[in-house]
């Protein structure tokens, strides 16, 4: 039978430096599903912003870190090639925390078997983790109206690109913040958002007050960064914000300063920190809400394929350079 | 008839600095009340630091400016002298919007009866704005349980003063913020809170540790400066924020930056910008809900008096300054 490669985090990121160096890849023989278990085995797996939290033994963060030694943390898809567990068959597709391994034996709990007609990298993209965290962050949070003026962050990216198509549905003006012209043609051409600013080379406050001529009412911030402050001055009355990432400043060893609170009060707004291990336990009402809009065909993607295993432990650098292209995952 | 005096505005404080030279005082002769309306003689006047934002022409605010010429706006109570409204007898004293002027004529609307026993002093300093204020945005937004930990920022001043005792009789450990340690003193001996941070002379991590070691919970914002930084470091997951105030940065060209929003994530952290504006149309509601504190003695407070009309010009500058100690309120 075929070896099981599985990858242990050696060592925490503590400069910031991700690749290979915090790492040990090694080589196990392929378990067997023992009584009420299945054998699954791993095709695609995510790479999220949020590993980085995962690594670092940060005690303020909301999660445990993975422990030195232990497999790496992580969600992914993968067909089920042994059952021993009545509520699952052999060539089942199934989703959930499987870790950076090839083969992965469960007891069946916390994996969700894929919807019909469902692949897996749909699954990943639009079903996985960065879906169901737009679909809370958004709709459970922001509580978007018909009307309504959106300003999303890392907008072509896995959360926010969910973010802003969701919003265009329900009749929101959407504009995304991303990092290259490229980025900001596809978020306008092909998931028809009304604006895009690119935060590398537009004059932020200008561009922001030209896109947004009645003012931000909701503001999905994923990324941080100096757009942070323009928005915040521009924000209409009873504005709200949704908080779910900061990636811009999860590598720095002291994060960037926030806005100033005098505009929250002018504008009476609500800012609200949000993080998905609170929300897991309703992963299943989430999918339903998301789920209409795929289905209407109004969830575009595009994902961003590296191949192999052992190519995560330095494509990570992709997701905190910006230079990947739509979610990020691994093909095994 | 004795004269009427009223103070107008004649210049927006645009450099900041607030005194005599902004206004023109002016006599005229006492009016005279109409068919349904009454004639009120003010008695005590509120001097509260809203007013800097009500003399200055800030598009962002969210109630308009006092126009150039007018009377400069404020609350106070009064006695009603003569009377031709179904509603109002002589001799009724009565509290509301009246502006910097001894008499005012009225037709009731916006004017409210005080509570039988409630003298004038009681009512402008606990029934009046700061009172309502704390009330709406300690229990209504706050939403303080008991056994929480409250930080409170201008905890000897009219609003945190009250917030202070309200959080401490629902049960919750509170910490004020003060800028002496005759204040701290005031607000740890006289009005039973659990610690006191003097922001001028402390430590402030250190002390911010030391008198919350089950973090914190709730944090009531009444005045900016460094203390917010190390707060929001210190939240505890799914803490809430009430911005109430931001004393410390009204008088800047350029706020200070407010603290990073990484803790607002990892903590799940809600930040609420509020307004008074918005919520006195339910002025009855919260003087209902304040008032069984105060009849059971609950609330203690100290008045800083000044006397004469024309002293409100130079007076203001007691808040700004952090001069006063307690409400500060004109005597007429």
């Amino acid at each position: 039978m075929s070896q099981n490669t599985e990858i242990l985090l050696k060592q925490r990121p503590d400069d910031g430096n991700i690749g290979e160096h915090l790492f040990e890849v090694v080589n196990k023989d392929v378990p067997s599903a023992g009584a009420n278990e299945i054998l699954v085995k791993q095709t695609y797996m995510s790479l999220d912003p949020a590993m980085l939290g995962w690594m670092t033994a940060d005690e303020e963060s909301y999660i445990p870190p993975v422990e030195l030694n232990d497999v790496m943390r992580s969600s992914g898809v993968g067909k089920v090639i042994e059952s021993n567990h009545p509520d699952f068959a052999e060539g089942d597709l199934v989703m959930g925390m499987m870790g950076w391994r090839e083969y992965v034996v469960s007891d069946g709990k916390g994996l969700n078997k894929l919807q019909q007609g469902i692949d897996e990298e749909t699954a990943l993209c639009v079903f996985g983790l960065p879906g169901l965290t737009a679909t809370q962050g958004l709709m459970n949070i922001g509580k978007p109206q018909s009307g309504e003026t959106l300003v999303v962050t890392g907008a072509a990216g896995s959360v926010g690109s969910i973010v802003g198509q969701i919003a265009k549905a329900d009749g929101l003006r959407v504009i995304g913040v991303v990092g290259s012209d490229e980025k900001a043609n596809w978020i306008i051409d092909e998931l028809g958002f009304d604006g895009a600013i690119n935060y590398k080379t537009d004059d932020l406050q200008a561009k922001l007050e030209e896109l947004t001529p009645d003012r931000i009412n909701l503001y999905f911030e994923n990324t941080g960064g100096e757009i942070q402050h323009h928005v915040i001055n521009r924000m209409a009355e009873h504005g709200r914000v949704v908080v779910c990432g900061m990636i811009a400043d999860y590598q720095k060893d002291e994060p960037a300063p926030g806005p100033s609170w005098l505009p929250l009060i002018k504008k009476r707004v609500m800012i609200q920190g949000f993080a998905m291990p609170d929300h897991l336990h309703k992963s299943k009402e989430l999918t339903e809400q998301l789920a209409p809009y795929v289905q209407k065909g109004q969830i575009k993607y595009r994902s961003h394929i590296i191949e192999g295993l052992t190519s995560a432990m330095e494509g990570l650098n992709l997701l905190f350079e910006g230079k990947n292209k739509g979610k990020l995952m691994v093909k095994l």
